[in-house]
Order: structure tokens, then sequence, then C-alpha cells
């Protein structure tokens, strides 16, 4: 009848997560066949003053890790942000997927009306929890996704939709 | 306690849609800042094997669109795909805001469990409301709005994140 909070959220970010694991397979198997190093990819930028690679997936896994944790009210693992190679990415992806897994869904349900703070530049903020999702988390976490896909696809990597979406079926 | 499938997909599509009214206004102020016509954002893409600009708008449109009304079993309205503007882009954009708020509620509520017809390439697969709402349509729906921005901001337009997620308090 209607949807858990844990179910909007752990669920659809693990999921993503996983697909970005499946597109740095196909960007490492890129840069062998083009034979250029993979770190390339780290630093690429689709603007000057956008955020590179690296950035992107750093904070791809902190929206998720944070979605979470601040809904469930637990501390997230911290996360030393000095990944230098797509295999410290990947781990950086593995440790947040863990993490996600291991909240109980119990910790997260029910949450859609507790107060969420979001430390912002100018000062925290307050949210229900079910608009910080909505309005913040997920969409946050899909932008920092999307851009990583838009980064390898601008670098040439053969990824396509069903890449981004994953498999509909079983 | 709970999240209502009506909460879960309406108001996030047209959040975000409001959203990119907002950088068409700023991508037409950069074009008149820098005197090149407007027109020339709409066929920028990517990477030469990604969808240009204006189709990135239409299938934002459309996934919102059909994400409600395939999860309220009534028919979408159908657009041409013959915009040649930003004002038509904009008004294709109006649209499906108008759309989707014109569904009640309790049109979409209780949807979780219902079977979704999904037309794919290889033939129609069906799908449960709350798993096509979460893994299809609105990771869908968020990777053509992030590439929206994206080519703007790579085309040198001054938005920012703030402009994506749009105001957190009233």
């Amino acid at each position: 009848m209607t949807i858990s909070m844990h179910s909007a959220s752990a669920p659809v970010f693990t999921r993503a997560l996983n697909r970005m694991l499946s597109w740095l397979d196909k960007a490492e198997a890129h840069a062998g066949a083009k034979k250029f190093e993979p770190a390339v990819y780290l630093t690429l930028r689709l603007a000057p003053d956008m955020l590179p690679f690296t950035r992107q997936i750093q904070i791809a896994c902190d929206a998720a890790k944070f979605g979470v944790a601040r809904l469930a009210g637990v501390d997230a693992p911290k996360f030393e942000d000095n990944e230098a190679s797509l295999a410290d990415l990947r781990e950086r992806i593995r440790k947040t997927i863990a993490f996600i897994e291991s909240l109980p869904a119990d910790s997260i349900d029910g949450t859609d009306a507790k107060d969420v703070v979001l430390p912002r530049r100018d000062g925290p903020i307050t949210l229900k929890g079910e608009f910080f999702l909505k309005a913040y988390a997920l969409p946050n976490f899909f932008f920092h996704v999307t851009t990583t896909y838009a980064l390898l696809r601008h670098a040439g990597v053969e990824i396509g939709k069903s890449d981004f979406l994953g498999p509909l079926q079983g």
C-alpha cells in the first residue's frame, strides 16, 4: 500500500552503487584497449569549475552513506577521501554498500516525520525525514552518480542506459 | 510512518521539472550575455553518441509523465517531440508538470504492488509498481535531468548545486 522509508532509500542507493562498480570495470577495460593509464579518469571534469571524477564518486558514496545514517540516527563510517586509483574508488563504493546493508531495516523505517539535521554552508538546517530523502538525499545522490556516468561516456567508455539502470528482471 | 506512492513520485518529478525551468532562464540569460543564439543549446551533446540537449529534456518529461501515468493506469498526454526553441522546451516541461498535478493522489496511492507494463526494445516487461518507480522511473528521470544540467554547465551556464536541488527551506 505504501513504501517504507528503508525500502525507499537503502536499496535505491545500493542498486546504483553496484551499477557504478560495473562502470569502473568497463572503464578499466577501455583504458586497457586504448592503452592509457586508468588513473587518467580520476581528474576528468565536464567543466573547469566542476568537481573531478574522483570527487563525484566520493560524494555519491557520501550522499548514500549520510542519507541512511541521518535517517537511522547513527554515525556513518569516516572515509579519508584519499582514493588514488580505480581500485581505491571500488573499495570506497564497496565499503559504502556494506555500511548501508549493515543497517537493520527497522532503524530506518518510520523515520518519515523524524527531524534530520543537515549541515550546510550557512549553518545546519532541520528537515523532516521524508523531505530530506526526496528533496535532498536522493536527488543529490543521483546527481553525482549520473555525473560519474557522463564523465565516463564523455571519455569514450562503452556504457549505455542499460548499464545505468541495471537489470529490470531476474 | 511510511511514504505513499503518490508522495514518492509526483512531487519528486514536479520539483525537479521546476528546477529545469529555472536553468533554462539562466541559459537564456547566458546566451544573451555571450551574444549567441539560445537555439545553440538544443543540439549540444556530451559525446557524439549521446542524445542532444532537446532529447534529454523531452525524455526527462516523458520519464516523469509515464512514471505517474503507468502507476495511475491512465493515458499520458502525447507530445509531438517537435520542440525547436527554449520556449518550446519550457512549454513541454510546463505541460508535463500540469499533467502530473492533474492526477489525484489517490489514483497513484496504493499502486506499490500493482503490475506495471513497461514497453522495452525486446518486448514489454511487467514490474511491480514500487520496483518500477525505484529501479526505473526515478533513476531514468534523474539521469536525463542531470544530463541536461551537465550540458548547461559544460556550456558555461552559471548554475550550481543549489540550482539543481532547489530551496530546502521555505
